[in-house]
């Protein structure tokens, strides 16, 4: 049960202020830009932190991510969000569970996974032409393929979408691989098994819509997601 | 992008307060108790968010459920939760993707999920026996069967793990099933495929520590979790 996750790291290239340092498990802080946006890449959905009325919110929200800038579904946060033009503090975590680690001990439990944590200020993305960036960029991240092949938003419906824009300078990644780190004395008994329970998202088989038209075929944007890249 | 995830929703068993009341997808409100429950049971972690020093910090947190009481690993959450002996504001979240929901616009793809947000406030679990019980809860969640089978914790690692409790009282449940909302002017054109490509979490085989002494074998607890129910 010991740093299961630890709170977001020192990261010299990544978070230069003091709320994004190290307070526990320096060790498995990442440094490395790309390997931030390779764990934002791998994710599906973010937590959305805001303060409302004083109080923490949190809420599932989904993400796309264009270079240095992550786009927010603006649309499904709090009411605080939609109305704040100026900008609203957020923290935003996206996290990756990749298996459970058994020690031998109850206490030395724990998982592996990879991390993100952003702090920053989210502005909302009115100029047309960036805001369709940045569905776009939502679109890719969520729906790879979807912009070339389903109807892109109308005048209509870009003005009833709200989106964020938040810079990622402020970030902190945190990676854990590997088996249980165990006490010496629980390694020489013996008395318990220990090792990792791997843990992985697996895409199922495509379900057609039951009003599609005709033999409308699986586009190969859709089916190819839903191989794994090492089985293709 | 429509209400990909909707804020938290009015659920008249779940959610007595304003803040928990519905703002967006009302239909996808849950007022079932069990089905919170159950989205609970299903997660591995949580998404605790605090307010610290005026902003929002949210991090990902390893949690686990007693009836109605969530406990929180409070050793991986911020400084705040550590020294708040009375007691800290909080809002946890617990988000499962069970799919993405192609549709024929952009503008209607979502995802399908179960969330779940909790409001409250957490306190620190210092009584021995509450302690102990907290911990269990936490071992059952992440590993189930472990605290049979691994040594569990002495005095000085009890001393050296923090937990919070918080209760289920105010809280939200949402669900999402089924394929796209298409407008029916994109159902009659056909251009475009449409349907739902799921999304599950499936268990690795387990990977023994290279210091396991002799032949140990993987235990049933473990081995019964690698094998989905339904395969049984």
């Amino acid at each position: 049960m010991t740093e299961t996750f630890p709170s977001p790291s020192q990261s010299p290239r990544l978070s230069p202020t003091e709320r994004s340092t190290v307070q526990r498990g320096k060790n498995r802080a990442v440094a490395d830009r790309a390997v931030l946006h390779s764990i934002l890449d791998a994710g599906l959905v973010c937590h959305l932190s805001t303060v409302v009325d004083g109080a923490p919110l949190v809420l599932p929200t989904g993400y796309g991510r264009d270079g240095d800038t992550l786009y927010l579904h603006g649309s499904t946060g709090a009411r605080s969000l939609r109305t704040a033009a100026a900008g609203v503090e957020v923290c935003v975590a996206v996290t990756l569970v990749d298996g459970i680690v058994y020690a031998r001990s109850v206490f030395h439990h724990s998982m592996n996974y990879r991390s993100a944590v952003i702090h920053g200020t989210a502005v909302p993305v009115t100029e047309p032409v960036a805001k369709i960036r940045a569905l776009r960029a939502l679109t890719d991240h969520m729906a790879p393929g979807s912009w070339e092949h389903a109807r892109v938003p109308d005048a209509k419906e870009l003005a009833a979408t709200s989106v964020l824009a938040l810079d990622l300078t402020e970030a902190a990644a945190k990676i854990r691989t590997g088996g249980p780190a165990d006490d010496e004395e629980d390694i020489d008994a013996g008395a318990a098994w220990a090792g990792v329970l791997p843990l992985r998202q697996v895409w199922g088989a495509p379900e057609p819509c039951e009003l599609l038209t005709g033999d409308f075929a699986v586009p190969a944007h859709v089916t190819a997601r839903a191989v794994p890249a090492r089985d293709r």
